[in-house]
């Protein structure tokens, strides 16, 4: 998979995505929070709270999808070429049990790396007393697009 | 289609919609209004400002997911048998253009209701100047489920 | 939406699309038939029987997908440059409800064209003594890639 | 998850798939061939050929669609209590590959097994000379329905 050999890269591309995150005035408001970086993995968590609910109480899919999105574009641009900035062009979203709990983690991982587009896939967990549970998967397709005054990490 | 007959149903249907739209944290974190309710269909909008925002400055595709979801959601909900609430199962979403203008409008749309699941479409919307601008296109599969202690509208 | 001007380009793309789906051993082997084909929109059909069917008797969910993927291909094959071919990258279809009845037919339309990805819809009707149902909605992401010896219409 | 623990349940499982698969027409029409069948777990192949093409000679992502579907759908089917048949309800697919080479396999396995939904993965495989390459990524909702005249396994 491109770019996932050298150290100096993997740190270029953590340094890339943590600079990139801290633009999200979304990621902010929502509380989330970025954990590891690494090529083609990236993790993003959120803990519930009534600001990102739903009805029910539950955390909104709203909220669960752009962690889940975030995740997967940001494990897609680990191994995108520098001088390119990422952008989501579609993604799917199963929901599979509702998001409640200590703590919601969204972990993206690269499945297919190309110059256009990337494939990507976040599973995201819910966390209750030290326990993990999967609550729903993301497919996602990025594209690479080339950096310009509007586009960039 | 069930549900679209009376008036009183109609009417059933937005206060439904109203009561549980204000129950949802995440519309009133993101500045979300909800629109216009009928049956099978369901309006809501927000305003591009940085909290809601991507690393470019557009309107985070968390955000449009959101309202375009909550959108599909309610137009399923308005024509449910009372009783019962509502839940995603799983979406789609293509991001056609940079989700950047005046408003962002989601038009929730009931293509298919059943007894148990429902598909609803949205379509998002960028104002700008008057003009509006087609930026997304969400495909939704929803439930109903028995209401009970932690699930009703 | 380029390419829906003129009357020329609309000739050419019927011949593109025609003599593309000519190449399609699968259509063949459906027994599909092209329908109607112009600027953006493109109608493919198939006739229920035994050879496409799924366990219960239905039409395959594989044999919808087909005509209806080939059908949102072709829409966007229409509006896309001389010199290029068309590939799937990713669709979604629900399926609701069985595909019984006459004659299947495929839909596909574009919503978006671009000059890298477009997205089309294919709406699939199930015909019965003269009455049409909506079985399937499928929504595609379609590239165009530059011809080359094993890509081409 | 229901139904992974007892053996003479696999088998009945195994049956069961066995017994349906046969009764798809449109397995028999593209060539198809049921592998491994397990608990959660179903196999499906097909070998390219001008049959199943689409224009450029690659294997039509309808057919691959077809096999991946059936795997995804027979995997849940194997979870699913006696008496009920299998309908897919959606599925999204992502085509990342041409799908050419000796062989192609579709791995369905049960993401998440519910008692009316359940969530599948299909996996696509393009064998090669001894080599796989993964071709297609395939999420299917999949619903229980109740055994009546027309729908069975």
């Amino acid at each position: 998979m491109p770019g996932m050999a050298g150290d100096s890269e993997a740190t270029d591309g953590e340094e890339r995505v943590r600079s990139s995150f801290a633009k999200q005035g979304l990621m902010s408001t929502l509380g989330a929070t970025l954990g590891s970086v690494a090529p083609g993995v990236v993790e993003i968590a959120i803990r519930p709270h009534a600001a990102i609910s739903q009805q029910h109480g539950f955390v909104h899919a709203g909220a669960v999808t752009a962690i889940a999105d975030s995740a997967a574009g940001y494990a897609a641009l680990t191994l995108m070429p520098r001088g390119t900035g990422v952008l989501s062009t579609e993604f799917k979203i199963n929901l599979l049990a509702p998001a409640i709990g200590d703590r919601i983690v969204a972990r993206g991982k690269v499945v297919k790396a190309g110059r256009t587009l990337t494939v990507a896939q976040s599973e995201v967990f819910a966390e209750s007393e030290g326990r993990e549970k999967l609550v729903a998967l993301l497919t996602a397709t990025l594209m690479a697009v080339d950096a310009r005054e509007d586009i960039s990490d």
